[in-house]
């Protein structure tokens, strides 16, 4: 069996593209992202629209960035948190793109650019946007309580991204490389809790970390960053315990995307996330210092919550994912 | 650019494995399908969980066909129709297998295999399993109205499959073989009915059939089968009239799962559907008779409608898509 995807041909991630909204741009990597909201609505006439024409405009203007012609993309793969993905169907709908949807919650951008790299890697494709989003009031409407309500969100919440994130794969002399990825296995250590994704993910990035260790025979030192999606500041907590269970010390070197993304200031408690919070922060900083040789290699693991309002409802845990990607010059 | 995904390696589907309800055990293939329920609860508590337990079926069957243990699976590629595809996530637990999320509605079968042919055809993994599973009970109370309600169907209505189907892609020197595919692009021509899937898919297995034809210069009559997923016979009958104008006739070979499926006898309307459908009916009857050599040359079109309940409510029509396989011995 083989558990490392090893890209002999090293695709690149040759452009990205970033919106955020009107809280994410005031926080720490606010200049980084290319375009700010200045309201949630985004000139439309309810939030999901206001979503999807902010992954409208991250998939734009990635192939914009490219010089290509939208008829010039072979593959648009992505998917966001609404029921149906329906974020990324109209999307591709709108640009008449081939589309693959892809599901692993707020792990979803790093499963489209590792299915992206695949298909670069075999020479299926000549180059692949890869694209996902999030927007705080669309999912939590859809899987907490009615804005209106103004629920208390308690302490080990987080606050999910409104945003979205685009890169273009392609073989490439210029770009960041793709160079191994691990595909995470479901892992549900039984956390019932929907307002804690944290506790419930980070055993899943463990798990993948590990096994990524043992069989590479790399160490985490080997790496500028190992960068995990959305675990927050407990969830964070709660992965470098298990991790070092299975013999490895993060400690050094482990940032969480949901961490850096806002001030953490005030109501976000734990941090970012949403399937946006991974893709806005890695296509816009983390790229930047990728690019201009800053990092020379990082671990980007994305991780995902596998839960629906209707499992929790019939009192199942909440399953986590965390897939990973070995990116560098 | 590159529309066609030519597998040069021609990855094989080397096994497959079919569970279906009571219902679907009493129509034309039922003889075909490995096992059937006795009862649409499948011994569980709910609906969800006895949807949830055939895909389980499904995927433990086929590794046990193929004589390999689950953890010498290097990847599980599903979706399904549930809200966050928790059948599909949920399966990938009780397996810890690692997992590969993804969502067409019901194309989600052929967007499974053309991603799992693809890293096979790159090198980067052995073997992959494939799929998908729907239930009538699951997706009508969630697309549509609470079942207790017993709400007339309108004609144009088809149902909903349930059951589930799955198959193991590796390279190897017996099976069916992958030989082309192409992703469809998404396409919506403004229908608005949800009780009328089949004519909001109908122009997109078009627009890709007549892209397939073009792009490879080959044609209808080159096939033994072309097969659509889950158009249902109205559905059918669309797709007919408008691939005439792109200039192809498919009158003499083309069979839609959806019509295969139940004896069509009463209140099934218009046929089947559901991510269920097209892998019932392809990983059955259609992989036998591809393997005994009985069809050379078929064209596998699973086909999907990408709304959700909110994108529907919110007055957005139904966006199709429709991916191709060309599968051969």
């Amino acid at each position: 069996m083989k558990r490392i995807l090893e890209f002999k041909k090293t695709p690149k991630i040759v452009h990205t593209a970033t919106i955020c909204g009107p809280k994410e741009a005031q926080g720490n990597l606010g200049k980084y992202i290319d375009k700010h909201l200045s309201d949630d609505y985004n000139d439309e006439k309810n939030f999901e629209r206001a979503e999807r024409k902010m992954l409208s405009y991250a998939i734009k203007s990635v192939v914009e960035k490219s010089g290509k012609d939208m008829n010039e993309i072979d593959l648009y793969i992505g998917g966001d948190l609404l029921n149906q993905i329906i974020s990324s169907s109209f999307c591709a709908r709108e640009y008449s793109l081939p589309f693959l949807g892809v599901y692993t919650a707020c792990a979803t951008m790093a499963e489209s650019m590792i299915i992206g790299a695949s298909l670069v890697e075999a020479g299926l494709i000549d180059n692949c946007i890869c694209a996902t989003c999030s927007h705080f009031s669309t999912a939590e409407r859809q899987y907490r309580f009615p804005l209106e309500q103004g629920t208390t969100r308690p302490p080990q919440s987080q606050w999910t991204v409104t945003g979205a994130g685009a890169n273009m794969i392609s073989l490439s002399n210029t770009g960041v490389a793709i160079r191994r990825a691990l595909v995470g296995r479901v892992i549900d250590y039984g956390v019932i809790d929907v307002n804690n994704m944290g506790a419930a993910m980070a055993p899943a990035v463990a798990h993948s970390l590990i096994e990524f260790f043992d069989e590479t025979k790399v160490l985490p030192s080997d790496y500028n960053l190992i960068l995990t999606g959305d675990l927050g500041t407990l969830g964070s907590r709660i992965f470098k315990e298990v991790i070092k269970k299975g013999g490895y010390s993060v400690d050094e070197n482990h940032v969480d995307c949901g961490e850096l993304i806002y001030n953490m200031e005030e109501k976000e408690y734990q941090g970012g996330s949403g399937a946006g919070c991974s893709a806005v922060v890695f296509n816009s900083y983390i790229y930047k210092k990728l690019l201009c040789g800053e990092y020379k290699r990082i671990l980007f693991i994305p991780t995902g919550a596998l839960l629906s309002t209707t499992s929790s409802q019939q009192g199942e845990s909440i399953p986590g994912i965390a897939h990973i990607i070995e990116l560098g010059v």
